[in-house]
């Protein structure tokens, strides 16, 4: 049972760039402070901004910076939005690969669906300034030019 | 998010094993119910057997059968037994692999954590009982010659 690295990925983006605060933040940045690749981050701050939790600027000078205030981000937003693959098991794909018999009567399928209800309700009681509570041992880590 | 495949098929057999009674299930019908390897159910049955889920026979007129009443078999405890992985992010991985450069400073790590007890916790508020309370249609689907 794992996120996806693309949403552990959107969540760290959006870590850095909040300690950013007002100051953009580049796409090299986020590669070179987490060790990933700016393909990664790219595709990540392309997501982010379409769900409107970040707001990107192109050229010189450009570069990335919350789309809205840290706590107004809910964590189970954020992978709400970036987790692709919400299909716990089987049965609740919708791609036409599911093939198991009992799909339509087991009540397993309705079941796990309230378990990642419930991860997901979970996460919702945080926000992604709840993270940057513990802003001075992340910028020790991190160490951004800010 | 996804359970793996592992857990999946595991459920799979606990239903089928249960819906079958008293009567020892075997694997190849295990399979052909389900439309899945021998192999990937004598993995399964292997390690419910360890956790005392499944109670296993060899040789002539062997097979399986539930190891405690169906009631109460959680299906949490059976996820919990049978998914290997429960590295949300890569801050959960003990084995090494793990690299971001927040670990032990971000507080995502407990909050991901928190979710994933929520999401068992979910899960521990069913039993194999209550899947099976569904008996009728279960049996239409996958016809056991009970």
């Amino acid at each position: 049972m794992q996120l996806s690295q693309f949403t552990d990925f959107a969540l760290r983006t959006l870590i850095l760039t909040a300690l950013n605060g007002q100051r953009r933040t580049t796409i090299d940045e986020v590669a070179t402070a987490y060790g990933i690749s700016k393909e990664h981050v790219r595709k990540v701050v392309h997501q982010l901004s379409k769900l409107g939790l970040l707001e990107a600027t192109r050229g010189r000078g450009g570069g990335i910076r919350l789309g809205m205030p840290a706590d107004r981000i809910l964590i189970g937003d954020v992978v709400r939005g970036t987790e692709t693959n919400f299909a716990i098991a089987e049965c609740h794909r919708h791609d036409g690969t599911g093939h198991c018999p009992i799909d339509g009567a087991c009540r397993l399928t309705g079941i796990l669906r309230g378990a990642a209800d419930a991860f997901l309700s979970e996460l919702d009681r945080y926000t992604l300034a709840d993270i940057l509570a513990n802003r001075p041992a992340l910028l020790m880590r991190l160490a951004p030019a800010a």
